[in-house]
């Protein structure tokens, strides 16, 4: 695919820490370095740290000027990757209209593209991941929100204000609990970590007579996390299990919408609770295979991203790379 | 867009008639004609009859060979537009596998692109109608069916099974009505024709109190049908402008989770039911407003399809015209 192969740096901003990695022109990491942030540190933190440790990096491993193809930067929040300027980050108040690849190109003369995070991590998936470079793929990702980015016609889809791909906003039930994003329903506010935990602690208390070692595992002073109740589903317990079970079939039932209309070849699935693995890999498929029209699902692969948390880094080196030497996306 | 000019030939292929429609070189429908069919015609009598129309029109017009760009036809039903091949049509029983590129092509020197009638519409609409050649954007179609075809990124958009803008099938209520699609509670069993008339016939039964004069069109021996229910609810109807209302609503939310997901430009809405205009588009467009996210919907026009029942015909030529001279879509 790369007929000048050259290094690259990627960059995966979450909500506590910058991490970075400095790829080889055979995609593999060659050195890491992760950086703590904290929601109130101002942009130029991040312009200061980032662009002296891209410095030093590059330095550490002798790579000349003409050796590098750029970096690429994920973000949580808005983004304008067309423009390089974050509109607006989740939770960090300071980062408002923020024009990051002009800071990077003119004054550290380093190439640089941005985009959201979950946009990052399905291009990382896509072309060093699961997606195996398919033609049309969604990528999923479920956490504290539930993301999503899609690979359509063989491209990174973006929509016309570029903020297309919010799964996690698509109604699952017509009448159903108000989100904050102004819609009814959501998807996120059923199966987000958030909605997994008071899932349970309804079912917890309605029902007290159902013998759960979740009681034995909360009294441990264990918090009550979507990971607690997938160990407590992994050893057996039914009321556990069932909260896994009714994730996977909200989740699937949205899917099949979204398989109905976009005919993907995959789905690619990762995040924090997808770790739960097949407890929710098997209902998302059963539901999916179920409700979705045959002729859609016959060719289609619902599996776990294979990248973990590298993803958003490879996505956003790989960006970089397409987008400066090829061009692509 | 055309840099060499040539005449087509669109068709769009019902349930009752094949409508035919040769274009000028920019556009303008020069001929047409029509041939009725019946459910259990052969696909013969298809070959023959649309092989001899399409000669004499070009005779009629003395079109020479090399102005003949191609000719387009939109199929209601499954088909693999690739390679030619119809794969089942809806409701006739005798098209099943049938290669109607080939046949045209080989046998009587005409090249042909096929596809399914509503993508044929989104095209149409596109490139002549509503759609302004925009980048991203849905055209749906309201009838006896719920439709939907996908413009994105500039492309047409058909999924890794070429099956893809089945926006009638994606759930409006999680556990809704059975689907003969096999899925739940989708958007087509509540807003297709006969969701409507069904949904109207179950509030005259449970409000007899209510003064509707749909009772009296009825006893005039009129149908109850979406046109009848749209003309009383223009003539003030309550009941009849609680069903559109309704029905507005029910396509709003399921476009508010289309929107979240592609965040398109433009959803244009054609077909028999979108004919009840501002009735129908003015609670669709205050539900997506409401429901979907500001960012995604400051730019986003949802408006009537333009080319009636033209859009099929104006689509098949385009398309023709588009794979054989200029290696598009």
């Amino acid at each position: 695919m790369n007929n000048v192969k050259k290094y690259s740096i990627g960059i995966d901003m979450g909500a506590t820490s910058i991490k970075m990695g400095l790829m080889s022109k055979d995609w593999n990491i060659l050195l890491r370095k992760t950086i703590p942030v904290e929601k109130y540190r101002l942009p130029d933190f991040f312009f200061k740290e980032v662009g002296e440790a891209v410095h030093a990096m590059l330095n550490e491993k002798n790579i000349k000027k003409d050796e590098f193809g750029g970096m690429g930067i994920g973000l949580p929040g808005c983004v304008d990757s067309v423009n390089g300027i974050v509109r607006d980050l989740t939770n960090m108040p300071y980062w408002h209209e923020v024009h990051i690849s002009e800071k990077f190109e003119k004054f550290l003369q380093i190439p640089t593209r941005i985009d959201n995070d979950v946009n990052m991590m399905t291009i990382g998936e896509w072309r060093h991941g699961a997606g195996n470079e398919c033609e049309d793929m969604i990528c999923i990702t479920l956490g504290t929100g539930v993301g999503g980015g899609l690979v359509l016609n063989g491209k990174m889809y973006r929509g016309v204000d570029l903020c297309a791909g919010e799964i996690g906003h698509i109604p699952l039930f017509y009448d159903g609990e108000q989100c904050n994003c102004g819609n009814r329903g959501c998807l996120e506010r059923y199966v987000g970590n958030a909605a997994i935990v008071r899932r349970t602690q309804e079912k917890l208390i309605l029902n007290p007579e159902k013998g759960t070692i979740l009681v034995d595992l909360l009294s441990a002073n264990n918090d009550l996390t979507p990971k607690l109740i997938s160990e407590a589903a992994g050893q057996g317990d039914e009321l556990s299990n069932e909260i896994f079970n009714e994730t996977g079939k909200y989740i699937g039932s949205v899917l099949s919408g979204v398989v109905n209309l976009l005919n993907p070849e995959r789905i690619v699935i990762g995040g924090g609770v997808a770790q739960a693995g097949e407890l929710l890999f098997k209902p998302i498929r059963e539901e999916v295979e179920k409700r979705a029209m045959p002729v859609a699902v016959a060719g289609l692969k619902i599996i776990p991203a294979k990248l973990g948390e590298d993803a958003g880094i490879y996505g956003a080196a790989t960006y970089a790379i397409e987008h400066f030497l090829h061009k692509e996306f």
